[in-house]
């Protein structure tokens, strides 16, 4: 095998500039955001896999909090293998594929245009089957992505949520300027967190499982941060809001079972803070990030990242310590986080 | 400690028992699927934690397929902690809890209700706080459940949601004698699924960490086993749907990493077969549980279940082989599933 070239941990660097890439072209998502409010939909169905879906997840938040919609990540197998019978005629779609080649994702847009649904497709790909089966087309603007593992066009995804939630409710110029200052955040920020990260990964080289925990508008971080420890760590890592791992999962937790925590400074963060306190109390080493990660007794590693302008964004700045930890672990146990075995860039998977 | 009584058994084997007690009372069941059915909802809003958010999985299958209507796993936070301004009034919530008492399930009945919402609490308890704040209860009728591992009040609430789905698509009798043929077939398959378990139990002795993979109508079962098998055999298992297994968590799996398939006769089969597939080859010993689980190539254990009259019912047989493999598995491990370490009944986590 060559020598690994880091791609992945290159691209967790261009984020700056990919959110500034996509920061031009926002007049593209204006229109759409315009298209999306004309609709007024009782109903924004939400489709994407993997780390798409870890973005469809804050965009259920997004649209809730932004514009009061209420959006679901809505099942791809009920219209696409059962054909069932879906009103989709005063629903908005917003389709999310970094490749634009999910199959059963592009057949999904395809059957609810047919029924009348408004579909958008977000894609890096503006000339992939998703864009031409989709109505109108948000490029990413990520610039190419060469590692298997996602980075800049999973946060690209999460900040044309943001954008367009903010178009559909008339705030896209509020919301872009805040877009902006994150990307100057998060430029600041990272040298500092890949150091951090560091003794952690030492300190986890034989972990083989955790969970990694948000609440409402980080549940989508702490999705994909799980997801991506997954594929390139290969550690069991699985998300779980604080309150269902406070109702269930924590009787599994040990010395052994580390438990991250995703805390941001909003009204989600008792519900964070009581779910760390049970599992150090079972005596779980603690993980610490985002804009609250000072807030979480008895964390024994902590990866603060700045408070975003608009809280609802939080999550483009606390996705960033877990995609450097997933780097410096994957390097950590000699593997490649560029090409995990037994993954392609592009799922053809049913 | 005592020694165990092994009440999560015992209750297993009641659970024929205790869906004939809710077929008793259909008529509760047929007034609130009318009640449904008269409001002709925009959205019906599932909300639960834990095995009540798994049977919302099934829900959302049961309502789309059954009745053509859009059903979703609701955010609780969204409402309860953001405040956010959500349009309740087109909407039908079915609360889960077979306690009751969850505090931010019944926080989001009383709001969605003030708003406008038709709700209806899914309970175990007809007294509880979950009971006074909806507009209408659904009582599960499955008796004292003692063990803290849920499986007839799990058991039961699908069937609620099977037989309130057939009820407001008028088709109520038809469900509810289905129902009766799945005790019945349940009854006749328990001791012979009791006994096939054991070996299984006794090669997962030590195993860590496991996916349970279903997709469709078997997402909500295969969330519900894996629950049940982190909190009562304290293995970190993870469910995923198999279509996302393929996309990404397959990275991590080798011959540490067993995968349980949960496959049933229907559409969704193919996609399930592929993602089995690719976990063989990477090593994973595979069980196979489900009506069609003759058809996963290259399982090493095979549990498969009859084949319900309806298909919708498929998972009130598929999650049995399960609950017992945990109530085995924790035998074996010297776990007592009566009383995981750190749970308990009645969850009043934030």
């Amino acid at each position: 095998m060559n020598r690994p070239e880091r791609r992945f941990l290159a691209e967790i660097h261009e984020q700056p500039a990919a959110l500034e890439s996509l920061l031009a072209h926002l007049d593209e998502i204006q229109v759409a955001g315009r298209a999306c409010a004309e609709r007024a939909p009782s109903l924004l169905r939400l489709v994407g896999h993997g780390s798409s879906d870890a973005a469809a997840s804050y965009g259920v938040y997004l649209f809730g909090l932004v514009v009061g919609w209420t959006a679901l990540r809505d099942s791809i197998s009920l219209s696409v293998y059962y054909g069932a019978d879906v009103d989709f005629s005063s629903s908005v779609v917003v389709a999310l594929s970094q490749s634009g080649r999910t199959p059963d994702v592009v057949s999904y847009v395809e059957r609810a245009r047919k029924r009348g649904a408004f579909t958008i497709g977000v894609t890096n790909d503006a000339d992939s089957d998703l864009a031409h089966a989709a109505e109108l087309t948000l490029p990413l603007y990520a610039g190419e992505e060469r590692a298997v593992a996602a980075s800049k066009t999973l946060l690209n995804t999460f900040a044309v949520l943001a954008l367009l939630a903010g178009c559909a409710a008339g705030r896209g110029d509020e919301v872009a300027a805040a877009v902006q200052e994150v990307a100057e955040q998060m430029r600041k920020a990272l040298p500092g967190l890949e150091d951090a990260v560091v003794p952690i990964a030492t300190t986890f080289a034989y972990v083989g499982r955790m969970y990694v925990t948000g609440r409402g508008i980080e549940l989508g971080t702490a999705r994909e941060i799980a997801l991506k420890l997954t594929e390139t760590c290969r550690i069991a890592a699985e998300s779980v809001t604080s309150t269902d791992l406070s109702h269930g999962p924590i009787a599994a937790v040990d010395a052994m079972f580390p438990v991250w925590t995703i805390a941001s400074r909003d009204e989600c963060l008792p519900a964070l803070v009581a779910a760390a306190d049970l599992a150090r109390k079972k005596g779980a080493t603690l993980v610490a990030s985002g804009s609250a990660a000072d807030e979480i007794p008895g964390a024994e590693f902590r990866l603060p990242v700045p408070e975003a302008p608009l809280p609802v964004l939080s999550p483009l700045l606390s996705v960033v310590p877990g995609q450097l930890f997933a780097a410096a672990l994957s390097r950590a146990k000699g593997l490649d986080a560029d090409q995990p075995v037994g993954l392609t860039k592009v799922t053809l998977a049913q």
